[in-house]
């Protein structure tokens, strides 16, 4: 391994080590482990001789000496938490990869025409406080001040006394004030771990993304029917709400089929459903079921028109079933496209890199990415081959395609100063 | 009102205000509102200067004193037990109706070759004790042992005790011996409410029982496909248990719809549904779903034939969507057919009382008619139109069908006679 191996290892063993969790990390959002990640990250910077400072959301910001801090930046960015015992790449990885980026670009010699910085963000992770991209919404002012009152997941604290602990300045949040503009920002890239198990299984080391799915979910659809005797109750007088439900998932799933046959990006969940505990039985027709429906899209119109085609089929199934549904909130994420110049660079030098074509894939999973990219910055994603998913213990990225991503953003960054 | 009906009018309320329950009525199986029908049913008998005596599992015979009580009988029978907070007339109206048929053979002064006696059978519900038909499966020797053992519902007693506080003589069911051998019975008639709707939609106010489906059910059925990220993972690296179980019911769904259309009886039902709560989420790919299945049929090859349908629908889902189904215990009910004798006989009674075409209709329910019909001896049954379903206090039968309905019951065993 060369010496930039060596240093990415040494760095993600130490994060490790210091956020161990009996059986992965724990690296809470405005929290203790995320603290101690970042301590580590700024001691790392210090020891390789690159400058680093935080802003007053107590995110940490990494860059090369010779950088003036004044012109508008190349942000190579991820987050430093991580979800209660995670793994240790997602996110950590991606802050790794900025460092030796800026070690690449030092030892190039090469005077950049936009300087670089790395961005260790803090609070990405739902999992502690119910929310997500906490950390660069609020670097926007773009953190509703309601979310301040957010309960931790476990504990009484609330995200303010959080965020509060570790010294961010609450009163930007309550007053909307950014900490950046989006033109203060040239670009920003992110490399993560692929979360889902594609790359794997197409055998590709590193993949440029295309962009971030947004999606539309329903925590609660209620399907209702008329509950009856299972034997005595003919066919054309029951309303069976879970044959309704299994006609409505099937048509759906069928439409999904072709629409992916048509070129279209789609995925769709039904994470939990379920007839009453208190009332059903197994010779009793089911008079209710209630399930979550998800639907994710890289394009807007997509999402839009499958869940409507998801009314239409309900409305059709209401008609001839006699049942009926009923909806709870309908919760928006609205997709984030790369740029397509950084896109291009990113598959460009991904060749150059691997000698071979460099793959496209769709973020399923939702990144710090798409919060920049919808601010107007111009953004860009790397993903690694990961095993395992993530989310868990087990995630398991390869230290050698670690280094290939982290080359391919180098090179990337040096042909757009050229 | 006749006389006949305000003797079925007086009988019907005694036994209700005598068993009322806060809403409903509770007549215990083998318990103290059971006990009570009983007994209220006996002083009628007296009253109405009919005999009667117990037998030795301390069910109800009533008899016209012409009776020689040497040779078989047609049997009028049904149950004097509810579920609990029951309706009043699932099961005491079959018994009533019996009592009156007596009266309207006493009055015809028609001397006839098969004598009647009517049967008020203990424990028909599964309710108290978990299991259906204990009364008339006793009185075969054909309730098993092991069941005396079952506990009540909510409290500590067993049915042994229950039987052996009401008199019955536990030891012939512990011996298995019959108290009646199915040849010294020549038929056994029931009427009963109907436990489902068609006849009220219908209009129809008095139906003859074809048979009375038999089922197999599994009480769990798991299906297991692979849990993971709802936006990462792709349509094709998929194994999702939900939309596996939505293709198979959907595809049993219609498979039901077309052999409805060829003529076949069957109705199917999945009462419960549910993914696993402890770790199920609205952006998690359902890894686990389980369900109850339940087919119904009066034709055992049906029943049979749909079942291994659905194992082949499950095989080849299985194949195409990489999930895997797993079975608990295979439960089967063999289903009856009612006597063709006695059915048409029925119909042709009907005929007449009604100056319409009797109509005829499957029960779904179980009735203690199957245990006679699967005993060999020659039985049918006559339904009458009651809303609001049953096994609730909202049965409403209305006394001017179950007139009509006691008529067809003895306008057909004067049939018999001639």
């Amino acid at each position: 391994m060369d010496q930039l191996g060596i240093i990415a290892q040494d760095i993600l063993e130490e994060v490790r080590n210091a956020t161990r969790d009996t059986l992965g990390v724990s690296r809470e959002s405005f929290g203790d482990g995320e603290n101690k990640a970042l301590d580590i990250l700024q001691s790392w910077a210090r020891k390789l001789e690159l400058g680093s400072y935080r802003d007053p959301l107590q995110n940490l910001w990494i860059h090369l000496k010779s950088d003036p801090l004044t012109d508008a930046s190349i942000v190579i960015g991820s987050h430093a938490d991580s979800v209660p015992q995670g793994g240790n790449y997602d996110g950590l990885a991606g802050i790794v990869a900025g460092i030796l980026a800026l070690l690449q670009l030092r030892e190039s010699g090469q005077i950049l025409a936009t300087p670089v910085r790395v961005l260790a963000l803090r609070g990405e992770e739902s999992a502690w406080y119910g929310k997500a991209y906490m950390g660069s919404l609020a670097l926007f002012g773009k953190l509703p001040v309601s979310e301040l009152e957010n309960r931790h997941r476990t504990e009484p604290k609330t995200l303010r006394q959080a965020m509060q602990a570790c010294g961010s300045d609450v009163s930007l949040i309550e007053q909307g004030k950014a900490v950046i503009r989006p033109d203060e920002i040239a670009a920003y890239l992110e490399l993560h771990i692929e979360q889902g198990p594609v790359m794997v299984a197409r055998e590709w080391p590193v993949a440029a993304v295309t962009g971030i799915r947004g999606n539309i979910r329903h925590n609660r659809v209620l399907c209702l029917g008329e509950t009856g005797h299972s034997g005595a109750v003919p066919r054309w007088l029951r309303k069976d709400s879970v044959l309704a439900m299994a006609e409505l998932l099937s048509r759906l799933d069928e439409h999904w089929r072709v629409l992916l046959q048509m070129g279209m990006d789609l995925v769709m969940t039904v994470g939990i459903c379920s007839t009453r505990p208190e009332s059903h039985a197994v010779s009793v027709i089911p008079g209710e079921v209630s399930f979550s429906f998800e639907v994710r899209s890289q394009d807007a119109q997509t999402l839009k028109q499958f869940y409507q085609l998801m009314h239409d089929e309900c409305e059709r199934i209401e008609a001839a079933r006699g049942v009926r549904f009923e909806f709870d909130r309908k919760i928006e994420t609205a997709p984030a496209r790369s740029d397509d110049e950084w896109l291009q660079r990113l598959c460009q030098a991904g060749s150059l890199v691997l000698g071979a074509p460099m793959e496209t894939i769709p973020s399923g999973a939702g990144h710090d990415a798409a919060v920049f990219a919808n601010e107007g910055v111009a953004s860009a994603m790397v993903f690694i081959r990961n095993a395992n998913g993530s989310h868990n213990p087990y995630e398991e990225m390869d230290l050698q395609d670690f280094l290939l991503g982290t080359r391919v953003l180098t090179q990337a960054i040096l042909q757009s100063s050229t």
